[in-house]
């Protein structure tokens, strides 16, 4: 096989630049690592732009789990661009403007296939700090360390190895810096407004919790045309932010005084919300969007991940009157084609991704982030 | 208005015999009752044949709630022919046959007019022991006393009053024994089958509880093509009865040993069954149900009023990988449309109806059903 790219790196180990984390909870360190080549159906990718994902702080503190394992590499919202490829990827070539995405999509399995959901029945099950086919890490320190891969990206680094079920293809004329906000968060929340909700126009929406997944759930809904995008948030800060993403009315629950959330979201909505979305990962604040939403067809979407692992208590008799719950990871989007399907409606303008960017730093720049 | 009707009966009280719950739990009686004439949008039908459904036995219990009323009429699976209607009645005439319903369809409110879900703002809101509109009673006891009605259908009795958003026109040659089926129970199985699940062909489902409504989901999903369809009950005779609606698959929960039922059904569906519907109402078999259903797209859907009214505890691990939860009243039909549909699909020799019949009695043999 032909294996000489452009830059003569091709099948060699890439010396570079990463952000390490050697203990959980502990400031980054930027270290000099090695990149091995990728093997079969893997690409190297030369990471041009990343950004900070909420679940990237919530792994770094842990200290047990799938990826309590030190030295560890973050980082899985990125845009970059393809290095080098190995043996039976036929979908990327150097040079390609790549979008790395955690969720895997070989297209080829019953679920990749199915219209509905977006796992992955191959690759979608077991979670390992480690390339997902034999299990074995692209990274090493200078000292000859393994460090650990997380959730099949590791974008803190300035060269990392996915595998092919783990990358999308975007146009080389999408800015980098938006680009890479599609690989987690913000397809997150457009995703369950347009896919998972599929929100129709003139609807009532509500959002608990708006940081990036919940104003990306308003600027999906927003898109799809609903008639009242309601924003819960302790933060009064979001009142203005959530206007550039269509939220029309805001409630700080602090202010409502004797009143349940619950309440006041029915006295704004004619008896509930159509449709209701939990983005922070609180079990109460779950049951207050269920118990928000409207009777005969009100649908919860649970978006955040339980920090405590409390179960959500339904109240089946709301249930048995029409309303439904359910959740999503990645905002129930198949990220080979629904990324690319996001990329043009910000294209067309039609998305706005501008607004979510806040910051933009150099690599060693990371700390402020945290 | 022209309100004589050929029997000479209309405007006029109608004494006749109805099965009366004097109180909770205490055997009906078979009283002399007087039946007012209709008011205005109200039809009196004369009742040729009425089943029981299981929310007669749960209300006929409770000595609290919004129909522990007494002295009461029971009864809300039934037909019969129209007696007499009064102004604003269009839709039917005397001598129609019809089918009575507790579920109220306005078909000119928002929910009615919705395509989703099966409540009537109008009319769906408050549950009380009378007629909808003016919340009085229509039936007397011989000494004058008030008796209640049962979610608007009171069927023990060989005359009934109901509101026209309670009633279905069906076509005459329906066999009455069967079409009494339709205006409960076996609608809210298929329905829930159908219209809430909305099962495709080849997909897997499991049924928690073979009773009536099991039974009939069991059919829905026979009729929609379901690959496999498993029946869970603690009566083994179950076994034989549920192969008649298309069960396929039988397990008794006793038998399972140290497994845990869903872990049985992921065994059987590899990985989990499609949609799981729980008939019974306890949380803790809804969360069996919801934790056999299969990741990405499994979707639970509750149809058993919990008797405990204890919470459905959802792990929303698993919600988050795309399953969902979600429940109904008489199967997500709306009366006026689904359940000609039904009756049509019956006369078509493609429903199977005649095998919920197990007894038929005449009106004083009542007793032995309960």
């Amino acid at each position: 096989m032909e294996n000489q790219n452009r830059s003569g790196t091709a099948g060699k180990a890439i010396r570079c630049k990463a952000a390490v984390c050697r203990n959980p909870g502990e400031p980054l360190m930027i270290e000099e690592i090695e990149v091995e080549p990728p093997k079969a159906w893997e690409i190297r990718i030369k990471i041009l732009c990343t950004s900070l994902c909420h679940t990237d702080v919530t792994y770094w503190k842990m200290s047990t789990g799938p990826f309590a394992f030190f030295p560890m590499i973050f980082g899985r919202e990125a845009v970059g661009v393809v290095e080098s490829v190995e043996e039976h990827v036929e979908e990327f070539q150097e040079g390609d403007m790549v979008v790395p995405v955690f969720r895997p999509n070989c297209r080829e399995c019953r679920d990749c296939k199915s219209q509905k959901g977006n796992g992955c029945s191959i690759f979608g099950g077991e979670l390992v700090p480690a390339m997902p086919r034999d299990k074995t890490s692209r990274f090493k320190g200078m000292n000859g360390e393994t460090l650990y891969h997380f959730l099949s990206v590791s974008s803190f680094s300035e060269y990392t190895v996915v595998d092919v079920v783990n990358v999308v293809k975007i146009s080389p004329e999408f800015p980098v810096d938006k680009a890479c906000l599609l690989s987690c968060g913000i397809s997150t929340g457009i995703g369950a407004a347009w896919k998972v909700a599929d929100i129709e126009e003139g609807s009532t929406v509500a959002i608990f919790g708006l940081g990036t997944v919940g104003l990306a759930v308003a600027e999906g809904a927003r898109l799809r045309g609903a008639s009242k995008i309601i924003g819960v948030d302790l933060n009064q800060e979001k009142i203005e932010i959530g206007k550039q993403f269509g939220v029309t009315e805001f409630i700080n629950p602090t202010t409502c005084g004797e009143k349940k959330i619950s309440e006041v979201i029915k006295e704004k909505t004619d008896g509930g919300a159509d449709y209701c979305f939990e983005c922070i990962g609180l079990a109460s604040l779950m049951e207050d969007a269920f118990n928000s939403s409207r009777v005969n067809w009100g649908k919860t979407v649970i978006l955040g991940l339980e920090m405590h692992r409390t179960p959500l208590p339904v109240n089946t008799s709301l249930l048995l009157r029409g309303r439904s719950v359910t959740g999503c990871l990645f905002g129930g989007l198949k990220p080979k084609s629904d990324i690319p399907f996001l990329a043009q409606k910000y294209l067309h303008k039609e998305l706005n991704l501008d607004g979510f960017i806040t910051h933009e730093v150099g690599f060693g720049g990371y700390q402020q982030s945290f």
